[in-house]
């Protein structure tokens, strides 16, 4: 296989060149001990009271399957940095370690790892790269999608971010993350077939401009695909297409053919649906839907649900996909020990907590989760531990959960959070303790170092 | 092959649900007309003066292998939405299409289009998802890259982002698209080694951080890989680290190794730059030099650079590879014609310029960009026109430019550039003219519409 044909999702060589160079040292010098290193986010981004965790099925698949293939091989050996015993090593090198994690759908914060790999100290800093790439995003979309959902109980969520999503995995990806976040669905064939993720989606303006009218448009469409149809209807004129709309639906049911619902995609969406709910109310049409999209996000799903508007879904697309009010996470992989010694980055303003870590859980007598505390592994507290193994002897433990699993946990958990960490404004901050046992190997460590 | 092992960036899935329905209704209808649809943006996002087109190659590898796999028909098939008489149609369907298109490397103005499709009305329909997907990202990150170049004339600057990147693909294709805007390279192997672009990288804080001492981290990475000696000093003290640094390359100089440079990621940079500058040139390494990452984007490298800090070169990561501010363009795929006929869609603040079109550019006596036509293919216009054949037949034309020629070519727009375009605050807006031929063609459709 040549290297322009490597599927880039799989391929060892997408990391970055840091960790190859870092790698032929450690060969060199034989540093091969066990690593311990945990992802987290240093800090919540702006417009968000809280993280979900999302991605940690497709890092375990990485991980699984991390391997150097020969064109790959081939490359490092002519690339000019490394020595020909260590091309021979990485042609061996798979992953071997074990690794905890949050499963997906869990509630986190900042400073908690959602995921924690032991293992050998090439094979985990190999990952890096690729593991904040996959964990980042799934998570950042989930918290972002999350919000929508928050914003609109009872109504319709679909995916719509495909196009504007930052490449072909990103828009797979986002489909699956905004799915366990609680939409319905997507409009990427892709993710629908890969991931069993329920399909949505009927008709874009250019199918109606193809015709050269619309209302003959409608009817084309409601007749060849008459299980589904939803007719776009602000083309030319949203109410104009109403109207026409109206006339269609009522003429073919009496052959049997329902029209489901209208997709409004310009203009004050608040105004035209209320305007089209009158037409098709006038016209005996209750049950017909009116769905809205259009560079709508939480808030703007949020004005238009407090004002009222007789909207009964959204098409959330480019906001989601791009996570656009924080298209980034500031969250890091980083080393907490090696070699049996805890070890601590004290860079300014990116210090790290030392050593393996577990958070506990901790929920007040309403159920509601009362505060988290940040702890060593072996400092077993009150609460419920969140990290668990996923993975052991570079193998994953148990199988996957099904994303209908994936999404009940997150559901559970939104029914376990306070009302002001539901809210889309800014909340106080959720109360993370670290324990004393924790903040004890921080200081212990800061000692060796100094 | 199985439908979880198709690559994504060439599934014929990776589209909307809506493409497939609507191209099941063409298909009941005989509508396999020709169709014209351009890609274009609506206006510039906040703190964008001007786009650069990117993305087309990646465009046109896609188009060029357009079919559906034995797996993908076998989905449709049992979608339950598709008539296995289309389904039939689908297993023969490829692009025949013919492509014009901006050269990548173009400066580009919203309603300026940058690629038309000229083709069958389902060929050029199915793939509008990926095409606006491939279309809109690199030029995000072009059009968000090359205000880091300007901002810092002269100096290295590299691509740092993948992890933070959204998926995979995005990772690969910022590489390839902040090259395109100038910068000297990018951390990620696979871009590299997919791209031919030339790659950065030597370690990270982990690699520190699993010695027990700094300076011997320094050493060994130095004896293992002599060739590219840069070391990052902030792990624990930045202007310790300098020191040691300084005792070491004094040292190793003697054995022939030169440390070529440090790298600081944490803290204030330019307060760092200087401490570190004095401490190595007070060693006598005048030519060792200090590159900066961490945050850094387009504003804080212009200010680090104003207040005169020594620094050599800036890794971009987060801010580039999610062009943070702004990231996704307000851009679309329209159908301008069919069946020989003009369209154009009217939606509320969505309305389109209908037919084939074309963008003659103006340069004025110094050579600098004086304005832009927009104009239909057939009215020749003053100036140059922008838009090329690509694609005929459904096969490239000639052979795909170089990434060294497009980068030439942008860095040529970017000396015709104004100086108030070329800033990173607000220019005024650059004069695109629609002419009278476009003016009279799009009032012609509204009156046929009305």
């Amino acid at each position: 296989m040549n290297i322009t044909d490597i599927d880039p999702a799989s391929s060892a060589l997408l990391t970055d060149l840091y960790q190859l160079t870092m790698l032929q040292a450690y060969f060199d010098r034989g540093m091969h001990d066990i690593a311990v290193f945990e992802f987290f986010a240093r800090k919540l981004p702006r417009n968000r009271n809280f993280l979900v965790a999302a991605g940690l099925e497709q890092a375990i698949d990485y991980l699984e399957g991390l391997r150097f293939t020969e064109a790959e091989l081939d490359w490092v050996a002519r690339h000019g940095a490394f020595k020909p015993d260590f091309v021979d090593y990485l042609a061996g090198l798979k992953f071997s370690g074990d690794v905890h994690a949050m499963p997906e759908g869990t509630v986190f914060f900042p400073d908690e790892p959602i995921l924690r790999v032991v293992a050998p100290l090439p094979e985990a800093q190999l990952a890096e790269s690729r593991l904040i790439n996959l964990l980042n995003f799934q998570s950042m979309i989930a918290s972002k999608a999350v919000r929508c959902v928050l914003a609109a109980p009872g109504k319709l969520l679909v995916d719509f971010g495909m196009r504007r999503a930052h490449g072909a995995e990103a828009g797979l990806l986002a489909a699956r993350a905004s799915y366990i976040a609680g939409f319905d669905g997507t409009a990427t064939v892709l993710a629908g077939a890969r991931f069993d993720i329920p399909l949505f989606g009927t008709m874009a303006h250019s199918f109606i401009q193809a015709h050269d009218d619309e209302a003959q448009a409608f009817e084309h469409f409601a007749r060849s695909l008459p299980q589904n149809v939803v007719l776009l209807i602000d083309t030319y004129d949203t109410e104009a297409a109403a109207e026409k709309v109206a006339v269609l639906a009522r003429r073919l049911l009496h052959e049997g053919i329902v029209v489901h619902g209208v997709r409004i995609d310009s203009g004050d969406l608040g105004e035209h649906a209320r305007k089209v709910r009158k037409i098709l109310d006038d016209n005996d049409l209750r049950k017909v839907t009116i769905f809205a999209s259009s560079s709508v996000d939480e808030r703007k799903i949020q004005a238009l649900l407090q004002d009222a508007c007789p909207l009964d879904g959204f098409g959330v697309g480019t906001h989601m996909d791009t996570s656009s009010d924080a298209p980034y996470l500031d969250c890091a992989y980083k080393l907490q020990e090696y070699a049996g010694r805890a070890r601590r980055k004290r860079s300014e303003g990116k210090a790290t907590w030392p050593g393996r870590k577990q958070v506990y859980r901790q929920l007040d007598a309403q159920g509601r989760m009362r505060g988290d505390i940040l702890t060593l592994e072996q400092d077993v507290q009150e609460g419920v531990p969140l990290l668990g193994p996923v993975m052991r002897g570079g193998r994953r433990v148990g199988t996957a959960p099904s994303l209908a699993s994936v999404r009940a946990r997150l559901r559970q958990e939104m029914g376990q959070l306070g009302d002001a960490l539901r809210s889309l404004d800014q909340a106080p901050a959720y109360p993370v303790t670290v324990s004393p046992a924790l903040r004890g190997l921080a200081e212990e460590v800061d000692q060796k170092m100094a």
